[in-house]
């Protein structure tokens, strides 16, 4: 297959950024195409870093240079997140960008198989071809909501989104490689982002474990969206691991490896580990993996104001972790009560959120909205999720509701 | 529901395209984001004109200001068109871009129904939700395949993409409005272009009538890929008649009348008829209105140069017209045999494509590779479609074959 040719835009604000950011391009963007309550919160707003000055800088809530959320106003509701409106969250700042310059020569390296071997995007390519969407969702998202306030990036609900990869089956390249070697128990993905000097690597590298059955669906992706992986999201290639949280979905992965223990990196090690508040994570505890059963309201949104009294379309997304979507309700009144909401649009897979709707009718007054979806296991999303000392995995419809003033 | 926020970088580049292009922008897309093949073919390759400006230079052919068609390599393999990719087809130049200053307030005439009566776009957001992927495909795509040599643009199979879109479903608007009245045979949209002055209006106005029937599945749609529907692909709102060629999908939508009988416009009389090669367009031919089954394979692309020898995916995308796709065929010897290509990646729905996988062992040489769907209904690909004077749905599998050189 032929590598489409890389988004100009992308590829000229690299080159281009201090031209756009002489012709004025931020303010011009935030005057212009921001709602009146967003503009209202613009004086505290950050601009985008240039990396990412292609983004649309009036659907993202900037915290840091590496740590960007979707606005709750910005997901709309065509299941799709669009690659300017998706978040940032990088564990180490991206690698140069000349990384993209010949994308196909990207080389991973694949260990832990029969015949291991360094492998080209462009040899990766003549394997195979899968089309996947997933959720992909950073393991803080939500953190801002637990009631111990963890240390961390105060995520509230838009570092996720869904996106469309194509990609190798991770099992394809494997066969094609004599199949896992005995003894394996987790698949192992490096990063090829450039560490700092001094630091002893196990510290600060992006190397993830996760069990060997991720495998099965996992992909390389080179594709998302239908353009080559933007940089800032992981391209020339990332390791895709469906129904996991963002963190084990590795960018620029240089290593593909099939492990019989987990890596003992410190990302892996003593981060991301669902330890109880005010304690360090360990190994004992577990690892942020498979993500939960997880929904909420985007629309009437707080942010944007009050809603207007008469018809509303309640709208959000659903998500089943590792399992489909089955069931999503919605309260109007804090949970006292529920009603089933209409699953809409395209079923995107297992792995994709839903969107839902309800219709219903609002008189003027302050409404406590949640939703709660039912995965087809029959896991129903918790009321609260425990509270954990890296803010983790947060996924609680109580704490995720949203007081809407309907005028 | 509240409407997200404009995407900036498409704001933005209305107010700031001059800036953009003082900053050299287009130059730095073409030298840095084609592959060889693509910068081998520059130097005739004409700018994007000032209004799509925010799309992906690298990946389009201008052929006039508002015909801009998407390269055959920059469709990849995620089934979705992002905006950036998806090609421009306009009849009229599009209004001022003020119209999407307030997208809420836009107002379209709702005509034909028991009750008709003018409704903004605040106001159909209140009525329903849905969610679809189209496939959007101007008539003329295709048309230069044709022998005759049919004047118009010299589309080859760029003039399509797959979208996603959101909005209130006709039949629901229909129904608010006490149901279509009786004797109604047709559902005719208006656009909101400005007509040029000193021209009969009927011979200008983009006004399309489709048979009654189309309803049952068309959308006024507010959203398109996650976004506001751009200004430049008909936002504030935009009628989508799944299915239906590009034409029918009326931009900028100001009135929506069910009618007794076909518009008189002359892009409906005359225009979009299926009239013999040589022939003027008259209501005594077939109006373009519903799609056929078609497929045409993306990769390996000719305009991307020789295909390396070995294993390859031949990939492509096919879709049923107002039918789903049930089967693809690959034929690597210009029709002489041919084997089934797997569907991969989600399945949007009927009115969306598919994308087709054959994986295959090539020695050198050089392939004549075609592809044929059968839709849900048993509707073969034609070999053949039959030339006419617009040059209008070609979908004959034989002369979209691609020569393709394998080294």
């Amino acid at each position: 297959m032929k590598s489409p040719t890389d988004p100009g835009r992308r590829r000229l604000l690299t080159s281009g950024s201090a031209a756009l950011a002489a012709a004025g391009i931020g303010s011009v963007t935030r005057a212009v195409a921001q709602t009146p309550a967003a503009l209202a919160a613009a004086p505290q707003a950050k601009p985008l870093p240039a990396y990412v000055s292609w983004k649309d800088a009036g659907s993202m809530i900037v915290h840091t240079p590496t740590t960007i959320e979707t606005k709750r106003t910005a997901f709309g509701t065509s299941l799709i997140t669009p690659a300017d409106r998706l978040y940032i969250r990088n564990n180490l700042p991206a690698p140069d960008v000349s990384i993209v310059a010949n994308r196909d020569a990207w080389t991973v390296a694949v260990d832990g198989v029969r015949k291991p071997r360094n492998l080209t995007v462009a040899e990766l390519k003549t394997l195979g071809l899968d089309t996947l969407a997933t959720v992909l969702q950073c393991s803080g998202n939500g953190r801002s909501y637990f009631p111990s306030k963890p240390s961390g990036t105060k995520w509230t609900v838009g570092a996720a989104g869904c996106v469309i990869w194509s990609g190798v089956p991770v099992r394809v390249v494997a066969e094609a490689l004599g199949g896992v070697a005995g003894g394996m128990q987790f698949m192992t993905g490096t990063g090829g982002e450039t560490l700092p000097a001094g630091i002893d690597p196990k510290t600060v590298i992006v190397e993830r474990s996760v069990p060997l059955k991720a495998m099965e669906d996992a992909l390389l992706a080179w594709e998302m969206n239908g353009e080559p992986v933007p940089h800032a999201h992981g391209g020339p290639l990332r390791l895709i691991v469906p129904g996991y949280s963002g963190v084990n979905n590795i960018k620029y992965i240089k290593r593909l490896a099939f492990t019989a223990s987990e890596t003992d990196a410190a990302i892996q090690r003593t981060n991301y580990r669902m330890s109880p508040p005010g304690t360090k994570g360990s190994p004992s505890f577990p690892a942020v993996w498979e993500m939960d059963a997880k929904s909420w309201i985007n629309s009437p949104a707080p942010e944007a104001g009050p809603a207007r009294a008469g018809w509303v379309q309640v709208t959000g997304v659903a998500l089943g972790g590792v399992n489909a979507v089955r069931r999503v309700e919605v309260s109007l009144d804090g949970g006292k009560s529920w009603r089933d909401a209409s699953l809409v649009g395209p079923n995107l897979g297992r792995y994709a959120w839903r969107q839902f709707v309800l219709q219903t009718q609002l008189k003027p007054g302050t409404y406590v909205m949640a939703s709660r979806v039912t995965d087809s296991q029959g896991n129903v999303q918790v009321e609260t999720s425990p509270d954990n000392a890296g803010g983790y995995l947060n996924s609680g419809w109580r704490s995720h509701a949203v007081t809407v003033v309907v005028a």
